[in-house]
């Protein structure tokens, strides 16, 4: 047995893992996700053996209390259709057209001088993630559809289901034009600590997980970061929304799953709804089981009129008066903070300094009003009576999705097999220098004529 | 007067600003590119009295030895066309195609569910710079098209030229729709070192200017930068180079303009060549006035032909042992160091593992060869029988540059408006919940089919 790779080591092995795959044809690459799929299918045993130690070691921690009951469930492989899903996933990526090579702009310069841009592979990512092990496969298959090669790091509860599948993916790529150094994966926090050093070898850093995981790894690399930290998600309720559909919006939002990073934190409701849509939306919520924390004036409203659009409290919902914090919480949990504002611009500015750019939503009937709200409102996702809940890779048609980004460059909102990509500029010539155009005399002139492509 | 704005203020200002421009329409935006030439225009001579100003104190630390005369010549905005193309350059920004609110793709997720990506300003640029004060009304007329908020810092020797530029820029835009806030100067080291540290206002940073700057840039703050620390370029001679398009690409790439990033530093020879097309190469170069620093193999092929095909020198011209470092320095001046390699795998290892991934080119007759080259070197730019001189914004027709970028994310080679941009994703809907949608029975399908645009 050899010794195992140091993290310099794993980040060298993958570049040059990189330089193979950006050399190895689409279908070098397709072949490799064939092989993988087949492999885990064969290996489902040992896999889920693999899986259920990690079970076994989380729910005893459950019982000591240091692990949630949910965390173990987002740990179990064979929870109906997890193993199916994780291989049909596979495929699916497999499906999805090569994003390698495709050109972009093309111009002819001059005669035999032609310019074209093309897509190319990032060339190394770190991904670091939490619990749920199928992740490793749909990141790996993320990672070589786009010519990327990819060390992983998966959360410390999964550690055996990751290792078994880390395995199975390396030798199923030894039968594969992709060297098997393209998937690698790294088990300890030291050695990402390790990795996030290595910017020489390392082109882009995705964390999927909390927001303390991303912040930490903000904080500890110069290597550039695609996530997100926050997904503080506002819903403004302005004075001419529909009833039904705020009412449909907001809980969809709230309660369709209020642990996701698309689900709504903040609720902003205009003045002039505060006795019509807002008890509606507000007796909803605490039907659906959810608390919340208001400002004065909305607090006020809910309390002043009981009798007719009042509010009835159901058992485990809470109305309470919102703190300061509240505006910045990601509660994650079926608790939302309501806040009164008295104009769209109120609303758009309280967005702009609160939410974390990931998707925001207006309800109005006015298009104008709804355009304006987009185009003022800076975040990765800008929704017009439509529930937050949509921002997500498969909902937008991406097939997949490697994450959110809230980042400003790059890639922002769900990001798929393009958000792995970059280009590059080929140009062929003939033997041309650049001293001979210009625009004095005897000089050439560029002809910067459109080529179709 | 007031006091001046504190990093922070600065930052917060530029931030409000970028909220403005994201609202503004295009005709707005040209609007105060109009206005910012009219009031250059007007204000000529305010402006050329304090770039000599800049002169006499640059001219007074040439004296000293403590300046190049070369950074005076830079310096002078009087200097034949400069005044002219600075003010031509605001008005060709101005032609530029609106980059904004540009739809890139277009969905429809269900009936009544549309969704739209449209390119968006990034927000806040943080653009830091040496010399040359023609730069800063460049960098105004992009940020401005492009919606973008800009926070500039000169170099030291301009501070003169660049505060009445920016006075001068600050007041045209207070007859605009654009707050003044928009374009915003600071002067000292010590500012800048505190805006690096404003990630939650400043988006992205660009420094354009010499290796040291970059590098302490990176070192120094969270927020993505764009641009690039070398220009290490390399031409490798394949052993069916032409030999005419060889002497003119090599001796274009070297000798054009050295002191550029897009210069040539690095000549790698096919050991082929080395009694054919290299010695014409070497010849030319010595003839034009610049030193090889060859590896021995190169080196004695170059001394053992000298009656036949062999290099004569010229004054102020040497031929001398190359040393490892010599592969891994930028010269910018007339120096080129030579290797000898036996295939192109190894000039492509040697350009993946050596060069800054700025420009890589290849000379051969055959179209194979060329394309298996620009597949695997991972450089921003990959050329054909071309001078690596051509990678420059101007050049490859996209009006003006930001600046060159060897970043593998975001923006990569020459840098036109498309870089200032990122997008948003836009969702008009009528009211639905994401509940709704999924696999399982009573749930509806999404459509995912493309929306024309």
């Amino acid at each position: 047995m050899t010794a195992p790779l140091t993290p310099t080591e794993i980040a060298q092995t993958a570049s040059l893992a990189s330089h193979v795959l950006k050399a190895v044809s689409g279908a070098d690459r397709d072949a490799a996700l064939t092989a993988i799929h087949a492999a885990l299918e064969a290996n489902k045993g040992a896999i889920l053996a693999a899986n259920s130690k990690d079970m076994s070691a989380a729910s005893a921690l459950v019982t000591q209390g240091k692990l949630s009951q949910s965390l173990v469930k987002r740990l179990d492989l064979s929870k109906h259709g997890k193993w199916e899903d994780m291989l049909s996933g596979i495929l699916q990526v497999k499906s999805l057209p090569d994003p390698v090579g495709k050109t972009t702009l093309a111009t002819k310069l001059d005669n035999s001088l032609d310019l074209y841009r093309v897509t190319s592979p990032i060339g190394v990512l770190l991904v670091i993630f939490e619990a749920r092990p199928e992740v490793i496969a749909n990141i790996a298959s993320l990672a070589l559809k786009s010519g990327n090669a990819v060390i992983l790091k998966g959360g410390k509860e999964s550690v055996h289901s990751f290792a078994a599948i880390a395995k199975v993916i390396r030798e199923a790529l030894e039968s594969t034009n992709i060297p098997p150094g393209a998937v690698q994966l790294v088990e300890s926090r030291e050695e990402v600590n390790s990795l996030l050093d290595q910017d020489q070898y390392i082109d882009l850093v995705i964390p999927r997980g909390g927001n303390e995981l991303v912040r930490y790894i903000k904080e500890h690399t110069r290597i550039p970061v695609m996530g997100h930290a926050d997904g503080l998600c506002a819903i403004y309720v302005a004075e001419d929304a529909d009833e039904q559909k705020a009412v449909k919006v907001v809980v969809d939002a709230k309660t369709d799953y209020p642990a996701a990073c698309n689900a709504v934190e903040t609720l902003l409701i205009n003045s002039a709804t505060l006795t019509t849509v807002f008890p509606k939306i507000a007796q909803a919520l605490i039907y659906a089981g959810v608390s919340l924390r208001c400002d004065e004036v909305s607090l006020a409203a809910l309390e002043s009129t009981p009798s007719t659009s009042g509010v009835t409290l159901k058992a485990g919902s809470t109305i309470t008066a919102a703190v300061a914090e509240d505006y910045d919480t990601e509660f994650l949990e079926l608790t939302l903070a309501v806040k009164t504002v008295d104009s769209d611009d109120e609303a758009v500015n309280h967005i702009n300094r609160h939410s974390s750019g990931h998707t925001d939503a207006i309800l109005t009937e006015s298009k104008e009003r709804a355009e304006d709200f987009m185009k003022r409102v800076d975040s990765a996702g800008v929704f017009w009576n439509a529930s937050t809940r949509f921002a997500d890779g498969f909902r937008y048609g991406f097939g997949t999705e490697v994450g959110i980004s809230t980042n400003k460059i790059h890639a922002r909102g769900p990001v798929g097999l393009e958000g792995l990509m970059i280009y590059k500029y080929k140009l062929l010539g003939d033997g041309q220098g650049a001293g001979s155009y210009g625009s004095g005399e005897g000089k050439k002139r560029f002809l910067h004529e459109p080529i179709a492509f």
